[in-house]
């Protein structure tokens, strides 16, 4: 099987429909293009898909492109930080909680991590976006319209790779890099199995089941995450390459500015989460 | 005017769709009436209404009629208590955090602190409830379909009062009771007005504006807040009793059970959170 390539070309800008103002829209307006002059690539996969490892990868390539990159990671922010240790370390979260504590972190990086550098005309890579929810809350037995309205309020990457992968190669990957799997993402707190390793594949496959349902809902590019990285990664390349003919890299020309910093952006650099 | 005595009978229990687990519909499910034994009433209204005072005498006196009550507050669950205390002093709330982090505390304590006591046929008592999102998370930005939505995992209160009060009223109250209005209180964060006292004002009464609202969407009891608090919680006992009529306090034949907890409740008591 070959990673397939079906990448479309970014709608233009004047499709998009304008904001009033600044602030991330409040009422549901995903599926809308966004009208930032940057781009938004995200990348869905279960666990040990090789996600991560292709988004550095295309990373470390657009920087070498002269592009300004701006990286950002799901359930990353401090706003939550603590909230998702307590109730990760007490085994009190529900499937409604884990869910809103997730949609809170991607709130707060939607409007301090996301948007600014797409206006600064940056490319914005973010490793899982609201399709990860989308997948994994389901998967835990919310609502599939419940999750959908409750991110509402994101805008719609330019490209969206979703890896896929069955369960029992990702399993192989992640317990070939660490000893164990942890509660919440063996999803022990569904009571699937009392083996962390049996519930982990379950869980995983139900996940699988509602990504598969996302990929056609959504659009999202697939590929074969079980081929070999540098051939997934040619081919993230070329779908990247075609999704940014229509890109100005304003930050190219030194004119980039994260919006409040004041500073210019130089060229051909990595910006991290400044949070 | 005289408080407003309005109140409907409690739906039979008989009308509630069944729920196919003990734990809260992660499915949205609001405006079912719940199926549980105890009973759920709640006050609403803006800061300085006096709602919670009349809340706290309706408690003792349900307490003296030999009532098993448990009483629950808004933004009150230690899981989001740090994030809540982060995001505010580092005033980086916006809207949508704001509104999230209540939707995590709120979805926290039902499952803990508001279903397991009606299971167990107890009188709770919920100083705010979902109407106070529907109220401020609007004046705030957010799309009052998008809340409403967000919050479609609640049950739906046997009792909901709106303690109505003038913006001026309820500043006085609470100006005479403090020195000071808090940044997020005073809805700072809009820019209404660098003053806090005036931006208080301008935030109140468009929550006020949204409360008028709800009141009429979901059909809450009104009652005149600026009337004698003596007179207001004869009004409130009325209408209670009212309600409670075709309850059947299981706590007062000392049959009542906290879920999980195994101590069966004496009667007569108030059920402090144990969270």
């Amino acid at each position: 099987m070959t990673p397939a390539a079906d990448a479309k070309e970014t709608k233009s800008e004047k499709d998009a429909k304008p904001e009033t103002s600044g602030a991330p829209a409040v009422a549901p307006g995903y599926g809308q293009p966004h009208q930032y002059p940057g781009r938004l690539v995200i990348v869905e996969g279960i666990d040990g898909s090789g996600k991560s490892t292709q988004l550095q990868l295309l990373q470390r390539w657009l920087v070498s492109q002269g592009h300004t990159v701006f990286f950002t990671e799901w359930n990353s922010s401090k706003l939550v930080k603590e909230t998702t240790k307590l109730g990760k370390r007490n085994r009190t979260l529900t499937p409604l909680t884990f869910s809103l504590i997730h949609a809170t972190d991607f709130a707060d990086r939607l409007f301090y991590n996301i948007i600014p550098p797409l206006k600064a005309g940056m490319i914005v890579l973010a490793d899982r976006y609201v399709y990860t929810a989308f997948a994994r809350d389901v998967a835990r037995g919310c609502d599939p319209a419940w999750v959908r309205k409750l991110y509402g309020f994101a805008i719609r990457p330019d490209l969206a790779f979703y890896f896929k992968v069955p369960v029992d190669v990702s399993l192989g990957r992640i317990l070939s890099g660490r000893a164990s799997i942890k509660y919440y993402e063996a999803g022990m707190d569904l009571k699937l199995s009392a083996d962390p390793v049996e519930s982990f594949s379950k869980f995983q496959a139900r996940i699988l089941e509602e990504y598969d349902r996302v990929v056609q809902e959504f659009d999202l590019t697939v590929m074969d995450a079980t081929a070999d990285i540098d051939e997934q990664q040619e081919v993230v390349r070329d779908v990247a390459s075609t999704m940014l003919a229509s890109y100005q890299p304003r930050g190219r020309h030194g004119q980039a500015k994260v919006p409040g910093g004041g500073d210019s952006v130089p060229p051909a650099r990595v910006v991290e989460p400044q949070r």
